[in-house]
């Protein structure tokens, strides 16, 4: 719909004909979830057009409940079925634009088919699972959809389990911000299993029962399928046009490899990524330039504007905290091989005098040369803001450096007179200048020694086996100790100076280091610290004043 | 403090001593009209750091009580008074920074020396506002101080009435979006006076009295003046740094003309720049690269970053709506005799479907050759976003039609997959490619034909005077009207396609245009035009069928 609008706008002579399967036209698929839990009271909200406004606004011939059943690119021939009468018929077109979306991916689950299943991909599955009754549901993928519904059902009232078979919630989140979602997740009261899939599904006269690969088993009034998507594109795949592992390949401005057939959204892939971008905003947007390359092919005004490289760009609410990221993450970036660093950061969303401030967890993976390769962040209030801004620093090729520089919008209801952004920044410049030297949570064993510059009350609470505690405004007067503990049981190798949020201990790093210490500094402090540790925290950290 | 605090983490060697005439150091300034209304409760909040706790965390030597009362450049050496004991002494320096800050300017008014009239820039300022007692409150200025202190008077209580003696409330704002400021504050109960000035402050018993250059006269317990800022720089100019108009100049390493000595913050402007910028961010974020480039030359690791340019973003809240603005407004680009357009957006910041969804109304300043000149947004949420991601932008030099392609953070509480900014720059695309010439609301004279593609039924509720009235979901039909309404009243001239935020007259101007008719599109729509009229709008425009 985003390519025949704008065309429209374009060419107000064209012909435009849009098909649709369904019997929907342009609804609200992000909007789903919000409907199943009721957030979105009314249906009608979902459907955001119908063929008559879009004829009255646009001219556009909408088909609804139309399947285009084959594709013949050399006679540029269409054939259409009426999916409600069966009626058939051919079209010739001078360009074709394919926009199949996807379809829910169905692992290899025995009992998949049982009626008790369901997807979350169109208006009538959002009507069947807001009208589905019982008490006990199982989310079955805990990606973005999959952590919507659960939130939605648990709200109805569902005793809810999400299950998801990677490690953590949010695959593609790092664990020390997933690990926040989960705690959010059970505090709305949903239960998480990880590490675990559906092995099979029992049905029942009652309920349908799933046994799970740990051998628990869970009983279900409802299933919901969310274990991902594959490409809808067989079709053009049997027309004969390239694709990859099932999406279609198409170039900068849309174009497949068939002469005059252009592809978007979901079911497709540019021909120099590779990894699939199934997201609405890449789709969208990348609609509108598929139709500004047909307006410009056509009246040959000027050459169209390329549809960019999609950022990956993803933002996701469970209940009152918000988790984003965009750009790389640690799994893509090992595998690609490219050296980076990663700086952690907690600073509030704004002026901590002002009331209501609560901080935003900044992850941020840095190249040695100083490009921002990605980054995360999570937290109950102005999330979105700091990830679009590194979302455009990224897109301008910005280096963390000049996140320093940028003059973002202050006042004390707003944000830090150094917003988060700027101290992410800042960290990271002291990395790339030789001034700090950082350890990451996951470099962090139990053995290391650490230099733990919290207060007393606080190191009680929780600290690594191998610590010394000196409080940082101590440490200038107590650096004798620090020496004789290193003489005793530190040696050479370095030792690790470590806070609660990376604050404290900057100072503390400096100070140590200008003594001539060999020292490296947590990142992100215990606060990141206890996130990467997940449930293992207890068991690694110990209490008590040691 | 923030050049002291980042000196001392670059050189934990250093003797670091900090000199503070009043007996506050690192106060909350931003955080003093939120005290003064009750928002912040403690004022213990408003103080950030002490002596104390800055000499233990950063082993800093803070003198408070001390005024530098004199400089002598050429010998290194400072004279300092104490301000409560007038003991007095003198002190060499290797490096001297100077971060003198502003005083409030104080306007030529008969009485303003009663002790009636207050200021706000320390916390002794806010403590007595805050203690005042009285009905009745005038506050001569409404820029961000004035506009704070005055919702803060009116929230405990106050009659309270802001003088602005230009054309609108908060003069760098376009009058479009200040009319939108005026209409909160009026909403608050705050009596807003535009275009008028105090000329002399009469002195009573029981109140002052204000009389005003339109001859009103307004009686008053509490005068708030907040017309702006001086820079308190004279023993500067006495040791013989170069000031212009009293404003130290300083370099991009904030260096001033006298060697080894830097100056930060409000008191200063850069030598290639002509605004001085006496906001928190900048002079923050400056005090720290002052502090490197001192490091940087004691240890000559490297060269430090320069101090970037100030992009003049500025923020401030009024009641529930948020106003925010970065780079050149009308005026400046005006004087500067650039070419520019300015386009003008309302769209949601979320999807509408979403519960929740308001307007971000956004307006931009584009070059002729698609540089971002400038931007500006008021709205009740999301504002913040907004400005800062065209902030990013314009730092790293993006120009409007890169907008388009930011992959910013999309999920339906959160935005729209074409967010508000994709959508400004997509405006700004079509005006660039020739596909859009648009009017602006300062174009628009009430003798021009306007198409209105608005229902009926808003149309009713005004239009401008020379109008036609066809709903654009009508208008490939009625094409014989619009030129049976051209060869009788509009001849050769271009008419103007309107509706209600630019929308729909997107759709109705390319109608039209495709048809072969001149025409040009009013920018964001009655929107824009009624915000642009103010208080004129209902002189303006018709109601009725008409």
């Amino acid at each position: 719909m985003s390519a025949a609008a704008r065309l429209r706008r374009r060419d107000e002579g064209a012909e435009i004909i849009v098909f649709e399967r369904s019997k929907y036209v342009s609804f609200a698929n992000c909007g789903l979830p919000y409907y199943v839990g009721g957030e979105i009271e009314d249906p009608a909200k979902l459907l955001l057009h119908t063929p008559h406004t879009l004829k009255a606004a646009l001219n556009l011939d909408v088909r609804i409940n139309s399947e285009v059943t084959a594709i013949d690119p050399g006679a540029h021939i269409v054939q259409v079925a009426n999916t409600e009468t069966g009626e058939a018929y051919t079209l010739t077109y001078d360009h074709l634009i394919l926009s199949p979306g996807a379809l829910a991916s169905r692992p290899p689950i025995d009992g998949l088919d049982s009626p008790r299943v369901h997807t979350l991909r169109t208006v009538d599955d959002a009507l069947a699972l807001r009208e589905a009754s019982g008490t006990r549901a199982i989310v079955l993928g805990a990606g973005f959809i999959g952590i919507e519904a659960a939130e939605a059902l648990a709200a109805r009232g569902f005793e809810t389990h999400l299950l998801e078979l990677a490690e953590h919630v949010l695959p593609p989140l790092e664990v020390e911000m997933a690990t926040l979602v989960t705690q959010e997740l059970r505090g709305l009261g949903v239960h998480v299993h990880v590490g675990v899939a559906a092995q099979s599904i029992t049905r029942g006269d009652d309920h349908d029962s799933v046994t799970l690969s740990d051998g628990t088993e869970l009983d279900a009034d409802l299933i919901v399928l969310s274990t991902g998507v594959r490409p809808d594109t067989t079709f053009a795949e049997v027309a004969g046009i390239e694709t990859s592992r099932g999406y279609i390949l198409v170039d900068e401005h849309g174009r497949t490899s068939a002469d005059d057939v252009y592809a978007v959204g979901d079911g497709t892939i540019g021909r120099d990524h590779d990894r699939p971008v199934a997201l609405a905003g890449p789709a969208n947007r990348g609609g509108r330039l598929v139709a500004d390359a047909i307006a410009d092919a056509e009246h040959s005004e000027q050459t169209a504007r390329p549809i960019p490289s999609p950022q990956g760009t993803a933002i996701v609410r469970i209940g009152s905290l918000t988790a984003a990221m965009t750009g790389a993450n640690r799994q893509t970036l090992d595998a690609s091989g490219i050296q980076y660093f990663t700086v952690h950061t907690h600073a509030n969303q704004h002026a901590g005098y002002f009331p209501g401030a609560q901080p935003v967890h900044i992850l941020m993976h840095v190249g040695a040369g100083g490009q921002i390769l990605g980054a995360q962040a999570v937290g109950a209030d102005g999330v979105d803001r700091r990830i679009d801004v590194i979302v455009t620093a990224m897109r301008a090729g910005l280096k963390a450096t000049d996140l320093i520089d940028l003059d973002l919008a202050y006042a004390p209801p707003y944000g830090q007179a150094k917003d988060p952004v700027n101290q992410t920044g800042m960290v990271a410049h002291n990395v790339l200048i030789g001034g700090l030297v950082l350890t990451g949570p996951d470099a962090l064993t139990e053995d290391m020694p650490v230099l733990d510059v919290r207060t007393p009350g606080e190191y009680a609470a929780g600290h690594m086996p191998n610590s010394l505690n000196i409080p940082h405004t101590q440490l200038r007067d107590r650096l004798g100790e620090v020496q004789a503990w290193v003489d005793e049981s530190v040696g050479d190798q370095p030792f690790v100076v470590m806070c609660a949020a990376g604050v404290r201990s900057w100072i503390g790093y400096r100070i140590v280091r200008h003594a001539g210490f060999n020292v490296t500094m947590l990142s992100g402090g215990i606060q990141t610290l206890r996130a990467w540790l997940g449930e293992r925290a207890d068991a690694v950290l110990v209490t008590g004043e040691g």
